[in-house]
């Protein structure tokens, strides 16, 4: 049997820190505070804003929430943009993407202002990443996934990490990360030829599953006593939640692994709520 | 017996190319310009910059030279850079690094224009890199390891690609870039488990070593049919310029293979001359 990598204690341990700073932050007359920008109303977009808003009250931070229709055109977001970089009481802003394919994301993700950029979606963010400077706020998913291992103390220092998928909201930037902690890393992604594929998340310490494709990694996919870290938050044939990987096969095979729910996903918006208190405390 | 992998081959039909546009450019009252920054006496910087000085005479790219004692300080840079920045006829920086410890080497890199980084020294242009957006100019070494599997015609679709060393300059945009080609990437570097190393190396469809070790690889890190991009410059036990790969191990096991002298280095002046050649066309 399997060690559960439990996302929700993760999360409240987290919560509980970022909770102490933004009530100290409070008292002084800073209240933390985190824009939502939602086009549309997608189910999926709709259940994670829930949970952020759940996780900010969790975390005494403050939300304003900015929705428009799924028509909404450029301009409009332009201006809504311009106006939270103004808004001195806001530190940070979450868009729910991807936005419908008649905006163009790379142009309004670039007009944030890097210091409001909580959940690394500027080019000075990502560069931060990639060029480990510090600069900006990582991906909050990737920092999840890093903040799991973290909890549980698995030091990645020569491990073989093989990553699965190549996105820079998560793939990439988790890659980077595991590997400034001195791991060895392998990306696989749709391209990866299937028996390469198979036998290098066969041969890993540690998997890190983010394609977005329903229970894609069984038991041919997987190892003996690995960590596995699930990504994925998609729906089975039955319509219920699941991650990339079968929940079966990693329950039998693997040393320890992240729920679907109750894994990275619960531990995202905790990260986003320490970004959002961390930005406060610069202003 | 392995196929050579003719940088210098690559290096003329490049330079070919960026003549042409340069005598337009010169023709039309634009001569693309190079400035080239050194500081101190290094033996490599003033190899590779008299390199640069001899490509720029052949692509038709004319060279200003700023050099400066090896104790210059911070703000005689900033100066330069300033200067850079400010001066029309110059389209891009070659700034040769590592610069001495004293100096703030980041903090520089990042004061140059980023339309003038011809060389993917600013975040700009390594963000671009990472996010696979087109900004900015990837850092010319890493472009060059890509020009000669191209002029050579290796599809990378699918193949394993093993990546040594994880530097900034080198390995992490070659990573990116070979990835964006589809290859499934795997990179390794000095906390890799020397086990895990060799595995590694040996299972790959083409290896790209810029480790900056002598011959560090040798026929027990080396597979069969491999094709072998080094990147490193080094001096073996005898003085003479060598690569990260032992040539003789590479020579009787591989498919193809750079040399060095005469291989990945040679392409990277003629990859600088076409940036300072595109740069000036954007002008």
């Amino acid at each position: 049997m399997a060690e559960l990598l439990d996302g929700k204690k993760v999360a409240e341990e987290i919560t509980a820190r970022v909770r102490e700073k933004a009530d100290r932050l409070t008292a002084a007359g800073i209240l933390p505070t985190l824009a939502i920008i939602r086009v549309g109303e997608d189910p999926g977009d709709m259940s994670y804003e829930r949970g952020a808003k759940k996780r900010a009250e969790k975390a005494g931070v403050s939300v304003k929430e900015f929705h428009f229709s799924d028509d909404a055109c450029q301009e409009e977001l332009m201006d809504t943009l311009r106006q939270i970089n103004r808004d001195e009481s806001i530190h940070g802003l979450l868009m729910l993407r991807p936005l419908p394919k008649h905006l163009d994301e790379a142009g309004l993700c670039e007009m944030l202002d890097p210091a409001k950029d909580v959940d690394g979606i500027t080019s000075g963010s990502l560069a931060g990443v990639f060029m480990d400077t510090g600069q900006g706020y990582p991906p909050c998913t990737a920092e999840a996934c890093m903040a799991i291992l973290d909890h549980y103390g698995v030091d990645l220092k020569g491990m073989k990490v093989v990553v699965m998928g190549r996105s820079l909201v998560i793939g990439k930037p988790v890659a980077m990360m595991v590997m400034k902690r001195h791991a060895t890393i392998t990306m696989l992604h749709s391209r990866t030829r299937e028996e390469d594929f198979r036998a290098a998340a066969r041969d890993a310490d540690i998997i890190i599953a983010a394609m977005g494709r329903a229970k894609a990694v069984g038991s041919d996919q997987l190892g003996e006593d690995q960590i596995l870290i699930d990504v994925g938050i998609n729906m089975d044939d039955e319509g219920r939640l699941c991650g990339d990987i079968d929940p079966d096969a990693a329950e039998s095979r693997a040393k320890s692994r992240t729920p679907v729910p109750g894994g990275v996903g619960s531990v995202t918006t905790a990260i986003l709520m320490k970004h959002v208190v961390e930005a406060a405390e610069k202003v």
